[in-house]
């Protein structure tokens, strides 16, 4: 597989988004978020969407010139209207301003409407961890995953994030798994999926790929609670926000139209609580406790929410990041139609 | 089975626990919050754990008489200090904080440590609803439940609750069912649970209801992503309280300890956003857009969070609330303890 440092890609990814006109301080904060994800091996959320943006930019289906803008602030509370900017660009702004009101009061909850797709949320929720907070990140997403029972789309993945100081990070999709592994699956050619992944566009369970990628839809996670779960974080971000729900949610693959989608930021000061210092060595604590149980019988060893993906980052420090010849291509493609340079730095 | 309206099985569940030394206030309350349980068909969270309660009181392992008190407030955050009180009263006071400052800030996080059972989730996420906020609420619990890969108890049911202005309300345990409803199998001596709701001793999956029972343990919701949520909730209440965590934490069915669960309620006051009228009409839209999604093959309709209860509980108002035969007995045996008399106003 081709395999490039992260300094390379994110270069790479910058020149992309710049090319296609997106200022240099927003395709800078959207490659540097975009190649985190594929250190951390959540290649679904790297630079495999980064060919969806550039289509939504160069077809005018997202706006990468616009801002955004303060709808009201009140107390902890924050509306935001992202009026169609890069998603990534209003992530960082209302990460900004949860982290002000969280240590302004305490606690904050920042909500943003007609905005983009922003990445993983993890990158996000580890903005408010690095203020010294408990950082949630939420969004909705695109409507294909059927409320339990039913068996069209209503809702998206609607991901649930939480990163605190300590050694654990939790970012998840309330489906059994994010919609990013079954396009992962189908860019690469992989013609079978996991049973429990996913829906065929009848509502009945299927482990073909194109199935599931052609009208198919995700599983909520263990049913109807991963159905509730969604909802929840529908609430918070559509709702709250005064923006889009459920089925009026575009996508990054859907072309034509605005994306609208909504996100919610909460944050929440250690501090107030008890020393940064103090909390850190508690989860420490808890994720000793944790790792340190028994295995099950046909195991070796019980992990914590964001192990997998720090081994991975530190590995893919030393070693490069590989992009699956499917995404790598698709990149190439982009590339090409930018007039921008492919980057020459492999160390495959 | 013996059925009688709730307001006779308030009566009732509060006089045992005045006979226990429980204080005419808290006595209301825990009856109140017991029975609405019952009412909504929950029964696992219903007058099924009283008599756990007043062993736990007769024992002394739980101190109806403290009140708790607040260790620091700053800002949005309270810490509160449970003292071993009643877990009923806990809960309404740390409501009332949270419902106070999010009226004055926007949110508010409250957090109570040294706490004890406090009943389903859901009555205290309603308070802060009727308040005109968004209500969440967390707690920790007895270490029943491994985390994924491991085959010891280490963390509890860890319930997320949420509950908003509008016709939705979840109150999910992150396993894949709570723990109440083996103990309700067990109780009525029902030989088998269904696959996945436990694990039996020595880590592997069961379905002998005495197996899952004795020494067995719940399993995650979803494998490791309900892990990630448990653990969430953990830190939620735990490590931010700087309460007990882990294995450190009882339960009302450990005698000769304090419970020392820690709990965690998050208010959101919806008039920073938008009117709450509005807020209730947008919830209203969503929910209907959700239960009109077609059904999938093999299901009659699409129910959201809450449908469920709110039937049972119109049903229950109306034709009074069937108690199984084992909860009865048990209630019998402990009014009898106590010299207190028993209801006859059955409607059976």
């Amino acid at each position: 597989m081709p395999t490039f440092p992260a300094s390379t890609l994110t270069r790479f990814a910058a020149d992309i988004l710049l090319a296609a006109g997106v200022p240099a301080h927003k395709a800078d904060l959207t490659a540097e978020s975009l190649v985190a994800s594929n250190l951390r091996g959540v290649d679904s959320h790297g630079l495999q969407l980064l060919p969806f943006y550039i289509d939504q930019i160069l077809d005018g289906d997202m706006d990468p010139l616009a801002d955004g803008r303060v709808v009201s602030e009140s107390g902890s509370c924050l509306v935001y209207d992202a009026q169609n900017a890069l998603g990534q660009w209003v992530a960082d702004t209302c990460c900004r301003h949860a982290i002000r009101l969280a240590a302004a009061q305490g606690a904050a909850v920042v909500v943003a409407r007609e905005s983009n797709h922003f990445g993983a949320a993890a990158w996000w929720a580890q903005k408010m961890r690095a203020a010294g907070q408990i950082g949630l990140a939420f969004c909705n997403a695109s409507p294909i995953v059927p409320p339990w029972q039913g068996r069209e789309g209503r809702i998206g993945t609607n991901p649930i994030c939480m990163s605190v100081p300590g050694p654990w990070l939790l970012d998840m999709a309330t489906t059994t798994v994010a919609a990013g592994k079954i396009f992962k699956a189908m860019i690469n050619e992989k013609p079978e999926i996991p049973a429990g992944w996913a829906f065929d566009p009848q509502g009945v369970p299927t482990t073909d790929t194109k199935a599931a990628y052609n009208g198919g839809m995700l599983m909520p996670l263990g049913g109807y609670k991963g159905s509730g779960l969604g909802l929840m974080v529908e609430i918070l971000c559509a709702i709250l926000s005064g923006g889009a729900m459920a089925n009026d949610v575009g996508g990054i693959r859907i072309r034509g139209r605005a994306n609208r989608c909504s996100q919610c930021f909460i944050a929440i000061d250690v501090a107030r609580f008890m020393p940064v210092e103090e909390f850190t060595a508690r989860m420490e604590r808890l994720v000793h406790l944790i790792k340190t149980t028994p295995a099950a019988p046909g195991y070796d060893e019980v992990l914590v929410a964001g192990d997998p993906e720090w081994r991975t980052e530190a590995e893919r420090l030393r070693n490069g990041i590989p992009l699956e010849e499917g995404n790598w291509d698709k990149l190439v493609r982009t590339a090409a139609r930018l007039k921008v340079e492919l980057p020459t730095a492999s160390v495959q």
